[in-house]
Protein backbone atom coordinates (compact mmCIF):
# COMPACT_ATOMS: atom_id res chain seq x y z
CA UNK A 1 0.00 0.00 0.00
CA UNK A 2 2.93 2.69 0.73
CA UNK A 3 4.45 2.34 -2.56
CA UNK A 4 0.69 3.24 -4.29
CA UNK A 5 1.47 7.00 -5.93
CA UNK A 6 -2.23 7.68 -6.54
CA UNK A 7 -4.79 6.66 -4.09
CA UNK A 8 -8.34 5.22 -5.05
CA UNK A 9 -11.90 6.56 -3.48
CA UNK A 10 -14.60 4.16 -2.86
CA UNK A 11 -18.22 5.43 -3.08
CA UNK A 12 -19.76 3.58 -0.40
CA UNK A 13 -23.60 2.74 0.57
CA UNK A 14 -24.28 2.24 3.91
CA UNK A 15 -27.81 0.93 3.87
CA UNK A 16 -30.82 2.61 5.29
CA UNK A 17 -29.71 3.03 8.70
CA UNK A 18 -28.95 0.07 11.08
CA UNK A 19 -25.73 -0.44 10.46
CA UNK A 20 -25.38 -3.96 10.20
CA UNK A 21 -26.51 -3.37 6.54
CA UNK A 22 -23.65 -2.65 5.09
CA UNK A 23 -22.02 -5.04 2.35
CA UNK A 24 -19.21 -7.19 3.32
CA UNK A 25 -17.33 -5.10 0.78
CA UNK A 26 -18.56 -2.01 1.87
CA UNK A 27 -17.12 -2.88 5.11
CA UNK A 28 -13.93 -4.16 4.41
CA UNK A 29 -13.08 -1.25 2.44
CA UNK A 30 -14.49 1.24 5.69
CA UNK A 31 -11.21 -0.66 7.81
CA UNK A 32 -8.82 -0.44 5.52
CA UNK A 33 -9.42 3.61 4.39
CA UNK A 34 -7.24 6.27 5.37
CA UNK A 35 -9.91 9.16 4.96
CA UNK A 36 -13.61 8.82 4.90
CA UNK A 37 -15.96 10.98 4.29
CA UNK A 38 -19.67 10.82 5.41
CA UNK A 39 -23.14 12.22 4.92
CA UNK A 40 -25.22 13.00 8.18
CA UNK A 41 -27.27 10.53 7.92
CA UNK A 42 -24.75 7.48 7.98
CA UNK A 43 -24.82 5.24 11.12
CA UNK A 44 -22.29 7.05 13.60
CA UNK A 45 -21.76 3.14 15.07
CA UNK A 46 -20.09 2.11 11.80
CA UNK A 47 -17.33 4.94 11.68
CA UNK A 48 -16.06 2.94 15.20
CA UNK A 49 -14.53 0.55 13.00
CA UNK A 50 -12.46 2.90 10.78
CA UNK A 51 -8.60 2.03 11.10
CA UNK A 52 -6.92 4.02 14.67
CA UNK A 53 -5.49 7.20 12.58
CA UNK A 54 -8.21 7.19 9.84
CA UNK A 55 -9.38 10.70 9.20
CA UNK A 56 -12.45 11.57 10.04
CA UNK A 57 -14.61 14.19 7.80
CA UNK A 58 -18.27 14.91 7.80
CA UNK A 59 -19.48 16.65 4.88
CA UNK A 60 -22.49 16.59 6.36
CA UNK A 61 -24.80 16.59 3.36
CA UNK A 62 -28.87 16.49 4.36
CA UNK A 63 -31.73 18.22 2.49
CA UNK A 64 -31.20 21.76 2.91
CA UNK A 65 -28.05 21.52 5.03
CA UNK A 66 -25.37 21.65 3.70
CA UNK A 67 -22.18 22.02 5.57
CA UNK A 68 -20.11 21.19 1.96
CA UNK A 69 -21.44 21.94 -1.43
CA UNK A 70 -20.89 19.23 -3.85
CA UNK A 71 -18.14 21.05 -5.64
CA UNK A 72 -16.01 20.96 -2.08
CA UNK A 73 -16.79 17.02 -1.31
CA UNK A 74 -15.50 16.46 -4.85
CA UNK A 75 -12.41 18.38 -4.31
CA UNK A 76 -11.84 17.09 -1.34
CA UNK A 77 -12.20 13.34 -2.48
CA UNK A 78 -9.92 14.46 -5.32
CA UNK A 79 -6.96 16.00 -3.06
CA UNK A 80 -6.58 12.90 -0.87
CA UNK A 81 -6.75 10.47 -3.60
CA UNK A 82 -3.78 12.27 -5.02
CA UNK A 83 -1.80 12.39 -1.80
CA UNK A 84 -2.04 8.48 -2.29
CA UNK A 85 -4.84 7.62 0.56
CA UNK A 86 -7.45 5.25 0.30
CA UNK A 87 -10.50 7.43 0.47
CA UNK A 88 -14.10 5.66 1.65
CA UNK A 89 -16.95 7.95 0.68
CA UNK A 90 -19.26 6.75 2.57
CA UNK A 91 -23.19 7.68 1.86
CA UNK A 92 -26.64 6.94 3.23
CA UNK A 93 -28.36 3.90 1.78
CA UNK A 94 -27.25 3.09 -1.94
CA UNK A 95 -24.83 5.70 -3.82
CA UNK A 96 -26.88 5.98 -7.03
CA UNK A 97 -30.03 6.34 -5.48
CA UNK A 98 -30.41 10.37 -5.30
CA UNK A 99 -26.84 10.45 -3.55
CA UNK A 100 -25.01 12.19 -6.54
CA UNK A 101 -22.69 9.00 -6.17
CA UNK A 102 -22.19 9.04 -10.09
CA UNK A 103 -21.22 12.59 -10.40
CA UNK A 104 -18.54 11.82 -8.26
CA UNK A 105 -17.08 9.17 -9.95
CA UNK A 106 -17.55 10.85 -12.71
CA UNK A 107 -15.91 13.79 -11.26
CA UNK A 108 -12.53 11.76 -10.06
CA UNK A 109 -12.33 9.32 -13.93
CA UNK A 110 -12.40 12.85 -15.46
CA UNK A 111 -9.19 13.67 -13.01
CA UNK A 112 -7.38 9.98 -13.61
CA UNK A 113 -8.33 8.85 -9.92
CA UNK A 114 -9.30 5.83 -9.55
CA UNK A 115 -12.76 5.04 -8.41
CA UNK A 116 -15.18 1.98 -7.51
CA UNK A 117 -18.80 2.18 -6.45
CA UNK A 118 -19.95 -0.22 -3.81
CA UNK A 119 -23.40 -0.63 -4.00
CA UNK A 120 -26.13 -0.49 -0.29
CA UNK A 121 -28.82 -1.58 1.20
CA UNK A 122 -31.21 1.79 -0.47
CA UNK A 123 -33.60 2.89 2.14
CA UNK A 124 -36.42 2.80 -0.79
CA UNK A 125 -36.90 -1.02 -0.44
CA UNK A 126 -35.06 -1.73 3.53
CA UNK A 127 -37.08 1.21 5.40
CA UNK A 128 -40.21 -0.28 4.54
CA UNK A 129 -39.00 -3.42 5.18
CA UNK A 130 -38.04 -3.02 8.36
CA UNK A 131 -41.97 -1.62 9.26
CA UNK A 132 -43.36 -4.88 7.84
CA UNK A 133 -44.32 -3.90 4.04
CA UNK A 134 -43.26 -5.56 1.06
CA UNK A 135 -42.53 -3.61 -1.73
CA UNK A 136 -43.75 -6.00 -3.67
CA UNK A 137 -46.39 -9.09 -3.27
CA UNK A 138 -47.88 -11.35 -5.84
CA UNK A 139 -50.98 -10.18 -7.27
CA UNK A 140 -51.21 -6.94 -5.75
CA UNK A 141 -47.97 -5.10 -6.03
CA UNK A 142 -46.09 -6.15 -9.43
CA UNK A 143 -44.13 -2.60 -10.32
CA UNK A 144 -42.68 0.01 -8.12
CA UNK A 145 -41.37 3.81 -8.60
CA UNK A 146 -39.05 5.94 -6.48
CA UNK A 147 -38.98 9.08 -6.74
CA UNK A 148 -37.64 11.71 -4.58
CA UNK A 149 -39.52 14.92 -2.94
CA UNK A 150 -36.84 17.32 -3.36
CA UNK A 151 -35.85 18.17 -7.08
CA UNK A 152 -32.62 19.09 -8.99
CA UNK A 153 -32.43 22.97 -7.50
CA UNK A 154 -35.03 25.81 -8.14
CA UNK A 155 -37.47 22.77 -9.94
CA UNK A 156 -38.32 21.19 -6.75
CA UNK A 157 -41.33 18.71 -7.48
CA UNK A 158 -42.03 19.97 -11.02
CA UNK A 159 -40.22 17.61 -13.19
CA UNK A 160 -41.13 14.68 -11.41
CA UNK A 161 -44.54 13.82 -12.95
CA UNK A 162 -45.75 12.31 -9.88
CA UNK A 163 -49.41 12.07 -11.05
CA UNK A 164 -48.38 9.76 -13.97
CA UNK A 165 -46.09 7.84 -11.33
CA UNK A 166 -48.79 6.98 -8.96
CA UNK A 167 -51.33 5.99 -11.81
CA UNK A 168 -49.16 3.91 -13.55
CA UNK A 169 -47.15 1.70 -10.73
CA UNK A 170 -48.88 0.17 -8.29
CA UNK A 171 -46.30 1.13 -5.21
CA UNK A 172 -44.75 4.52 -4.74
CA UNK A 173 -41.90 5.28 -2.67
CA UNK A 174 -40.68 8.90 -2.06
CA UNK A 175 -37.51 9.71 -0.36
CA UNK A 176 -36.69 12.98 0.84
CA UNK A 177 -40.33 14.22 1.00
CA UNK A 178 -40.77 15.25 4.00
CA UNK A 179 -40.45 18.98 3.11
CA UNK A 180 -43.06 19.13 0.45
CA UNK A 181 -45.57 16.43 1.88
CA UNK A 182 -48.27 18.31 1.54
CA UNK A 183 -47.89 19.22 -1.88
CA UNK A 184 -46.88 15.35 -2.46
CA UNK A 185 -50.18 14.28 -0.92
CA UNK A 186 -52.10 17.41 -2.91
CA UNK A 187 -50.72 15.58 -5.86
CA UNK A 188 -50.99 12.12 -5.07
CA UNK A 189 -55.21 12.88 -4.50
CA UNK A 190 -55.72 13.91 -7.92
CA UNK A 191 -53.49 10.47 -9.11
CA UNK A 192 -55.24 7.97 -6.69
CA UNK A 193 -58.59 7.35 -4.59
CA UNK A 194 -58.52 8.81 -1.22
CA UNK A 195 -58.97 5.65 0.23
CA UNK A 196 -55.51 4.39 -1.05
CA UNK A 197 -52.89 3.31 2.39
CA UNK A 198 -50.10 5.37 2.64
CA UNK A 199 -47.12 5.26 5.02
CA UNK A 200 -44.63 7.11 6.84
CA UNK A 201 -41.41 5.83 8.07
CA UNK A 202 -38.91 8.41 10.14
CA UNK A 203 -35.40 6.80 11.24
CA UNK A 204 -35.88 3.89 9.29
CA UNK A 205 -34.08 0.57 10.52
CA UNK A 206 -33.19 2.67 13.45
CA UNK A 207 -33.86 2.53 17.23
CA UNK A 208 -36.13 5.46 16.77
CA UNK A 209 -37.88 4.17 13.53
CA UNK A 210 -41.79 5.21 13.66
CA UNK A 211 -44.35 4.53 11.07
CA UNK A 212 -47.55 6.26 10.45
CA UNK A 213 -49.84 4.72 8.55
CA UNK A 214 -53.31 6.28 7.00
CA UNK A 215 -54.99 7.26 3.34
CA UNK A 216 -54.38 10.00 1.34
CA UNK A 217 -57.77 11.30 2.87
CA UNK A 218 -56.46 11.53 6.39
CA UNK A 219 -52.74 11.33 6.52
CA UNK A 220 -51.46 14.81 6.27
CA UNK A 221 -53.52 15.54 9.59
CA UNK A 222 -52.13 12.52 11.35
CA UNK A 223 -48.23 13.11 10.00
CA UNK A 224 -48.55 17.03 11.57
CA UNK A 225 -45.62 16.21 13.33
CA UNK A 226 -43.44 15.01 10.66
CA UNK A 227 -39.63 15.14 10.55
CA UNK A 228 -37.07 14.11 8.20
CA UNK A 229 -35.17 11.66 7.58
CA UNK A 230 -38.55 9.63 6.46
CA UNK A 231 -39.56 7.32 3.55
CA UNK A 232 -43.03 7.60 2.07
CA UNK A 233 -44.89 4.79 0.66
CA UNK A 234 -48.29 4.40 -1.14
CA UNK A 235 -49.92 1.80 -2.25
CA UNK A 236 -52.08 -1.48 -1.22
CA UNK A 237 -48.38 -3.06 0.35
CA UNK A 238 -48.90 -1.38 3.13
CA UNK A 239 -51.60 -3.08 4.36
CA UNK A 240 -49.67 -5.95 4.75
CA UNK A 241 -47.78 -4.27 7.43
CA UNK A 242 -50.30 -6.04 9.82
CA UNK A 243 -49.55 -9.14 8.71
CA UNK A 244 -45.48 -8.68 8.72
CA UNK A 245 -44.67 -6.35 11.13
CA UNK A 246 -43.25 -7.45 14.75
CA UNK A 247 -41.99 -11.49 14.13
CA UNK A 248 -39.26 -11.50 16.37
CA UNK B 1 -29.41 -21.35 21.68
CA UNK B 2 -29.98 -25.49 22.79
CA UNK B 3 -32.86 -24.45 24.93
CA UNK B 4 -35.32 -22.84 22.49
CA UNK B 5 -38.48 -25.06 21.32
CA UNK B 6 -38.95 -23.44 18.35
CA UNK B 7 -36.68 -21.88 15.99
CA UNK B 8 -36.64 -18.95 13.81
CA UNK B 9 -36.48 -18.19 10.38
CA UNK B 10 -34.12 -15.69 8.54
CA UNK B 11 -35.56 -14.73 5.27
CA UNK B 12 -31.79 -12.91 3.50
CA UNK B 13 -31.25 -11.58 0.69
CA UNK B 14 -28.19 -12.10 -0.78
CA UNK B 15 -27.56 -9.26 -3.09
CA UNK B 16 -26.84 -9.70 -6.71
CA UNK B 17 -24.29 -12.14 -7.67
CA UNK B 18 -21.02 -11.06 -5.86
CA UNK B 19 -20.78 -12.56 -2.67
CA UNK B 20 -19.18 -9.67 -1.22
CA UNK B 21 -22.60 -7.74 -1.33
CA UNK B 22 -24.55 -9.56 0.90
CA UNK B 23 -25.03 -7.72 4.52
CA UNK B 24 -22.87 -8.03 7.71
CA UNK B 25 -26.28 -9.25 9.45
CA UNK B 26 -27.37 -11.57 6.55
CA UNK B 27 -23.60 -12.99 6.88
CA UNK B 28 -23.80 -13.13 10.22
CA UNK B 29 -27.11 -15.38 10.39
CA UNK B 30 -25.90 -17.44 7.63
CA UNK B 31 -22.63 -18.67 9.87
CA UNK B 32 -24.84 -19.51 12.58
CA UNK B 33 -27.88 -21.36 10.93
CA UNK B 34 -28.13 -24.97 10.93
CA UNK B 35 -30.26 -25.01 7.92
CA UNK B 36 -30.48 -23.07 4.29
CA UNK B 37 -32.06 -22.93 2.07
CA UNK B 38 -31.33 -21.13 -0.74
CA UNK B 39 -32.18 -20.13 -4.38
CA UNK B 40 -30.57 -20.96 -7.67
CA UNK B 41 -28.97 -17.40 -8.34
CA UNK B 42 -27.53 -17.15 -5.02
CA UNK B 43 -23.37 -17.04 -5.27
CA UNK B 44 -21.96 -20.59 -4.66
CA UNK B 45 -19.61 -18.77 -2.84
CA UNK B 46 -21.85 -18.16 0.88
CA UNK B 47 -22.40 -21.74 1.10
CA UNK B 48 -18.74 -21.98 2.24
CA UNK B 49 -18.96 -20.14 5.18
CA UNK B 50 -22.02 -21.79 6.71
CA UNK B 51 -21.26 -23.97 10.18
CA UNK B 52 -19.51 -27.22 9.44
CA UNK B 53 -23.02 -29.48 9.73
CA UNK B 54 -25.29 -27.07 8.29
CA UNK B 55 -28.24 -28.65 5.98
CA UNK B 56 -28.00 -26.61 2.65
CA UNK B 57 -31.24 -27.43 1.07
CA UNK B 58 -31.38 -25.97 -2.85
CA UNK B 59 -34.70 -25.11 -3.11
CA UNK B 60 -33.97 -24.17 -7.19
CA UNK B 61 -36.44 -21.47 -7.95
CA UNK B 62 -35.72 -19.58 -10.82
CA UNK B 63 -37.58 -18.53 -13.57
CA UNK B 64 -39.60 -21.86 -15.17
CA UNK B 65 -37.29 -24.18 -13.34
CA UNK B 66 -39.11 -24.74 -9.95
CA UNK B 67 -37.26 -27.59 -7.85
CA UNK B 68 -39.53 -26.96 -5.52
CA UNK B 69 -42.98 -25.51 -4.98
CA UNK B 70 -43.44 -22.26 -2.88
CA UNK B 71 -45.52 -24.38 -1.06
CA UNK B 72 -42.80 -26.80 -0.49
CA UNK B 73 -40.37 -24.22 0.82
CA UNK B 74 -42.96 -23.19 2.84
CA UNK B 75 -43.95 -26.36 4.87
CA UNK B 76 -39.92 -27.09 4.56
CA UNK B 77 -39.03 -23.99 6.63
CA UNK B 78 -41.99 -24.38 8.88
CA UNK B 79 -40.64 -28.34 9.71
CA UNK B 80 -37.58 -26.95 10.50
CA UNK B 81 -37.98 -24.18 12.20
CA UNK B 82 -40.33 -25.88 14.58
CA UNK B 83 -37.58 -28.69 15.23
CA UNK B 84 -35.83 -25.65 17.09
CA UNK B 85 -33.46 -24.90 13.86
CA UNK B 86 -32.10 -21.88 13.11
CA UNK B 87 -33.17 -21.87 9.35
CA UNK B 88 -31.82 -19.22 6.48
CA UNK B 89 -34.09 -18.86 3.77
CA UNK B 90 -31.42 -17.06 1.24
CA UNK B 91 -32.62 -15.30 -1.79
CA UNK B 92 -30.96 -13.75 -4.40
CA UNK B 93 -31.31 -10.00 -4.12
CA UNK B 94 -33.53 -8.51 -2.02
CA UNK B 95 -36.09 -10.72 -0.46
CA UNK B 96 -39.30 -8.12 -1.14
CA UNK B 97 -38.38 -7.48 -4.37
CA UNK B 98 -39.94 -10.63 -6.23
CA UNK B 99 -38.57 -12.34 -4.24
CA UNK B 100 -41.96 -13.71 -2.66
CA UNK B 101 -40.03 -13.31 0.41
CA UNK B 102 -43.19 -11.82 2.06
CA UNK B 103 -45.38 -14.68 0.99
CA UNK B 104 -43.10 -16.73 3.11
CA UNK B 105 -42.89 -14.32 6.40
CA UNK B 106 -46.82 -14.51 6.09
CA UNK B 107 -47.40 -18.09 5.82
CA UNK B 108 -44.46 -18.57 8.67
CA UNK B 109 -45.86 -15.66 10.82
CA UNK B 110 -49.59 -17.31 10.41
CA UNK B 111 -47.77 -20.21 11.98
CA UNK B 112 -46.54 -18.73 14.93
CA UNK B 113 -42.80 -19.09 13.54
CA UNK B 114 -40.08 -16.52 14.46
CA UNK B 115 -39.62 -15.16 11.59
CA UNK B 116 -37.15 -11.47 10.22
CA UNK B 117 -36.31 -9.96 7.31
CA UNK B 118 -32.75 -8.79 5.81
CA UNK B 119 -32.93 -6.92 3.37
CA UNK B 120 -30.32 -7.42 0.43
CA UNK B 121 -28.66 -5.20 -1.95
CA UNK B 122 -31.16 -5.44 -4.83
CA UNK B 123 -30.12 -6.42 -8.22
CA UNK B 124 -32.21 -3.72 -10.04
CA UNK B 125 -29.55 -1.23 -8.87
CA UNK B 126 -26.45 -2.65 -8.22
CA UNK B 127 -26.37 -4.63 -11.27
CA UNK B 128 -26.37 -1.55 -13.50
CA UNK B 129 -23.81 0.18 -11.18
CA UNK B 130 -21.43 -2.31 -11.91
CA UNK B 131 -22.30 -2.00 -15.73
CA UNK B 132 -21.17 1.75 -15.24
CA UNK B 133 -25.03 2.65 -14.83
CA UNK B 134 -26.76 4.68 -12.39
CA UNK B 135 -30.21 4.45 -11.58
CA UNK B 136 -30.77 8.28 -11.05
CA UNK B 137 -28.78 11.00 -12.16
CA UNK B 138 -29.29 15.19 -11.32
CA UNK B 139 -30.86 16.53 -13.96
CA UNK B 140 -31.41 13.52 -16.07
CA UNK B 141 -33.15 10.67 -14.11
CA UNK B 142 -34.96 11.60 -11.10
CA UNK B 143 -37.40 8.93 -10.89
CA UNK B 144 -37.18 5.01 -11.77
CA UNK B 145 -38.90 1.77 -11.63
CA UNK B 146 -38.56 -1.47 -11.70
CA UNK B 147 -41.30 -4.20 -12.64
CA UNK B 148 -40.68 -7.73 -13.51
CA UNK B 149 -41.11 -9.53 -17.13
CA UNK B 150 -43.08 -12.18 -15.82
CA UNK B 151 -46.09 -11.73 -14.04
CA UNK B 152 -48.22 -14.11 -11.89
CA UNK B 153 -49.01 -17.12 -13.54
CA UNK B 154 -51.08 -17.27 -16.25
CA UNK B 155 -51.19 -13.39 -16.41
CA UNK B 156 -47.50 -12.79 -17.64
CA UNK B 157 -46.69 -8.91 -19.32
CA UNK B 158 -50.33 -8.19 -18.96
CA UNK B 159 -50.79 -7.13 -15.62
CA UNK B 160 -48.23 -4.33 -15.37
CA UNK B 161 -48.65 -1.50 -17.39
CA UNK B 162 -45.30 -1.48 -18.76
CA UNK B 163 -46.23 1.53 -21.49
CA UNK B 164 -47.64 3.74 -18.82
CA UNK B 165 -44.75 3.24 -16.93
CA UNK B 166 -42.05 3.77 -18.95
CA UNK B 167 -43.82 6.94 -19.99
CA UNK B 168 -44.22 8.27 -16.60
CA UNK B 169 -40.59 7.31 -14.89
CA UNK B 170 -37.45 8.53 -16.23
CA UNK B 171 -35.68 5.09 -15.64
CA UNK B 172 -37.00 1.52 -16.19
CA UNK B 173 -35.55 -1.26 -14.96
CA UNK B 174 -36.98 -4.81 -15.98
CA UNK B 175 -36.04 -7.93 -14.06
CA UNK B 176 -36.44 -11.64 -15.17
CA UNK B 177 -37.21 -10.36 -18.79
CA UNK B 178 -35.40 -12.46 -21.00
CA UNK B 179 -38.31 -14.66 -21.73
CA UNK B 180 -40.23 -12.19 -22.45
CA UNK B 181 -37.79 -9.82 -23.98
CA UNK B 182 -39.27 -9.45 -28.00
CA UNK B 183 -42.66 -8.65 -26.35
CA UNK B 184 -41.05 -5.97 -23.78
CA UNK B 185 -39.14 -4.03 -26.62
CA UNK B 186 -42.39 -4.22 -28.84
CA UNK B 187 -44.38 -2.74 -26.10
CA UNK B 188 -41.43 0.10 -25.02
CA UNK B 189 -41.31 1.03 -28.92
CA UNK B 190 -45.20 2.43 -28.56
CA UNK B 191 -44.40 4.16 -25.44
CA UNK B 192 -40.93 5.72 -25.77
CA UNK B 193 -38.77 7.27 -28.79
CA UNK B 194 -36.89 4.52 -30.95
CA UNK B 195 -33.73 6.05 -30.07
CA UNK B 196 -34.06 5.45 -26.04
CA UNK B 197 -30.58 3.99 -25.30
CA UNK B 198 -31.50 0.31 -23.48
CA UNK B 199 -29.04 -2.10 -21.73
CA UNK B 200 -29.24 -6.23 -20.97
CA UNK B 201 -26.50 -6.90 -18.43
CA UNK B 202 -26.37 -10.97 -18.17
CA UNK B 203 -25.03 -12.60 -14.77
CA UNK B 204 -24.16 -8.78 -13.39
CA UNK B 205 -21.73 -8.17 -10.89
CA UNK B 206 -20.07 -11.77 -11.34
CA UNK B 207 -17.07 -12.57 -13.01
CA UNK B 208 -19.24 -13.66 -15.86
CA UNK B 209 -20.74 -10.31 -16.10
CA UNK B 210 -21.80 -9.15 -19.99
CA UNK B 211 -23.53 -6.23 -21.25
CA UNK B 212 -25.17 -5.61 -24.44
CA UNK B 213 -26.23 -2.20 -25.17
CA UNK B 214 -28.06 -0.15 -27.63
CA UNK B 215 -31.18 1.31 -28.57
CA UNK B 216 -34.86 0.15 -28.50
CA UNK B 217 -34.56 -0.36 -32.66
CA UNK B 218 -31.80 -2.44 -32.99
CA UNK B 219 -31.65 -4.11 -28.90
CA UNK B 220 -33.47 -7.08 -30.14
CA UNK B 221 -31.18 -7.72 -33.01
CA UNK B 222 -28.47 -7.01 -30.96
CA UNK B 223 -29.52 -9.25 -27.90
CA UNK B 224 -30.29 -12.02 -30.37
CA UNK B 225 -28.45 -14.94 -28.19
CA UNK B 226 -29.80 -13.59 -24.63
CA UNK B 227 -29.87 -15.31 -21.75
CA UNK B 228 -31.19 -15.48 -18.37
CA UNK B 229 -30.27 -14.11 -15.86
CA UNK B 230 -30.38 -10.50 -16.82
CA UNK B 231 -31.51 -7.34 -16.03
CA UNK B 232 -32.73 -4.61 -18.50
CA UNK B 233 -32.62 -1.03 -18.13
CA UNK B 234 -33.71 1.60 -20.02
CA UNK B 235 -33.30 5.59 -20.24
CA UNK B 236 -30.70 8.28 -20.78
CA UNK B 237 -28.61 7.33 -17.53
CA UNK B 238 -27.78 4.18 -19.86
CA UNK B 239 -25.15 6.50 -21.77
CA UNK B 240 -23.58 7.16 -18.54
CA UNK B 241 -21.86 3.52 -19.25
CA UNK B 242 -19.40 5.22 -21.04
CA UNK B 243 -18.12 7.85 -18.43
CA UNK B 244 -18.33 5.70 -15.78
CA UNK B 245 -17.48 2.31 -16.39
CA UNK B 246 -13.86 0.34 -15.91
CA UNK B 247 -12.61 3.17 -13.12
CA UNK B 248 -10.25 0.44 -11.31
Amino acid sequence: MREIMVGKVFIVGAGPGDPELITLKGFKVLKIADVIVYDALVSKELLKYTKKNAELIFAGKRPGKHFMTQEEINKLLYEKAVQGKIVVRLKNGDPYVFGRGAEEVMFLKSKGIPCEVIPGVTSAIAVPAYAGIPVTFRGVSSSFAVITGREADGRKLHRVRIEDIARAVDTLIILMGVGTFKEIVERLRKALPNTTPIAIIENGTTPNQKVITGTLSNITEKAKSLKPPAIIIIGHVVSFRNSLWRLR
